[in-house]
């Protein structure tokens, strides 16, 4: 199988990587707008060649949409205006809700396998791919009933041989456990950062004391504006709803300290550690 | 050098572990209040015998105090009320303010030697210690002024040999420190835990998408009450000095993405990202 892949960065690239080890495509075609990103890509064998999108859909038997979520939109209407019946379509996004909303009621929707898989680090551009990056980790299919029988035993047939289990439920749904599980994450750490930042002058003594668990709480700080803007204000509803209730636990322990509250303080630890059980889960 | 070592829980065993493999112990008596963990920390080889503070203190060179920070001063006190010139008492507590005040004026101060080595995880008791764990951390040594030069530069020459670069501040430093590279972590990461618990109930799904970032983020709210219910009353007011500041900075966010505020949110979070060369720092 041929495969187009649009947006050759972190995601994208790693993509081709896991497609490729796994014996998944026979040619890998790059798409991107950045020229430069495109020949790194190349340079680096991620993709075997490099085209614009029209000359690179019209050879795939499989597209994946690997861009910023805020434009994957317009490019998955682009691309399923001219769909062939023995092509599939996909797109890795973390955010489905626009993305369900334009793509509705397209004619050629069933051609199209909204998936999320859910991988990804602080680091972008095509330098920034990782070899079996995906493997164990689980991929969200979204709306998976809109999805035309053989284009959906296709996706999950290859997201099964990169080793990944699959997970379904709607766009809605999966829009909101990604605020709950990695958009608010990525909110804290920022927050942490500039907290640290705004009221730390002393530089010397924050690398001297950086050993106590700061760095892996802050690690997600180092996620770039390109991604990330448009991840938040695609998902505003649910990530600001997300974030009053985190701002809200945190005056929570804030007034407990203010007021010794021993005993609240020692409950509310307690309960965070159950998070403990959710977590185990995911290591296995 | 016969070594003495108080509180045989993470901290205190994986010190042992240091002392040994580095070779600067003849012998380590571990003294627990908790009569099961010292027996573990038998068990597993960590201390080569267990006492009661007063017959392990009275036959040690170096006494190590390796408990919960709330009972640290007045152990400290207790010991050198009876310390005699050929003896180094330290702590390895994260917290220095009430352990400064208590031992200021005791005629023996100077055979105190008050550090915090800069290495912890979540977890807690004999069990969970780590061989090799302070290997490249920095350890704080602080108000090393009312140290006695010979005690002090015992010390100074043990942390050398276990690999850990030192940093000198007062008590005052350590502990403003402290509290905006670790404490505001684990708080941040217990209300992070609170939040996803509070809001999400279908658990399924958070495991489903626990890839995202959640997981480092909320490692930290692993940690047990035991343990940060004394470290964030005893520090208090620096916690929430810092607690206010990140409950602001999310405001700030907050507020960004209700109004749509694409350049704000860029610019903070491109403000944010300069968190990377204090990291990096770090891990030199």
């Amino acid at each position: 199988m041929k495969v187009a892949i649009i947006g050759t960065g972190l995601i994208g690239g790693s993509f081709a990587l896991s497609l490729r080890d796994n014996g998944l495509c026979a040619k890998i075609t790059g798409v991107d707008r950045n020229p430069e990103n495109a020949r790194k890509a190349l340079e680096l064998g991620l993709v075997d060649e490099v085209a614009d999108m029209e000359e690179a859909v019209a050879g795939a038997g499989l597209v994946v949409i690997a861009t910023p979520v805020d434009s994957i939109p317009l490019i998955a209407v682009k691309i399923l205006n001219n769909v062939r019946p023995d092509q599939v379509v996909i797109d890795t996004g973390s955010i489905k809700g626009e993305l369900y909303e334009v793509i509705r009621c397209h004619p050629n929707r069933g051609r199209f396998v909204a998936t999320h898989p859910m991988w990804g680090t602080e680091y972008s551009g095509p330098e920034a791919a990782v070899r079996g990056a995906f493997k164990g980790r689980t991929v969200v299919i979204c709306d998976s009933e809109s999805s035309d029988g053989d284009a959906l035993r296709l996706v999950e047939g290859m997201y099964d041989k990169i080793g990944m289990p699959l997970s379904y439920m709607s766009s809605e749904e999966q829009d909101l456990h990604s605020a709950y599980v990695s958009h608010i994450s990525h909110i804290t750490s920022f927050a942490l950062a500039l907290t640290v930042l705004e009221k730390e002058r002393e530089e010397e003594h924050i690398f001297d004391l950086a050993g106590g668990g700061f760095e892996s709480t802050v690690r997600l700080a180092k996620s770039s504006p390109q991604t990330w803007v448009p991840i938040l204000l695609q998902n505003k509803y649910n990530v600001l709803d997300v974030l009053r209730e985190h701002i809200h636990q945190l005056n929570i322990i804030r007034k407990m300290l203010e007021r010794d509250d021993r005993n609240g303080l020692g409950a509310a630890i307690e309960k965070a550690n159950s998070i403990k059980k959710i977590i185990e889960k995911t290591t296995v």
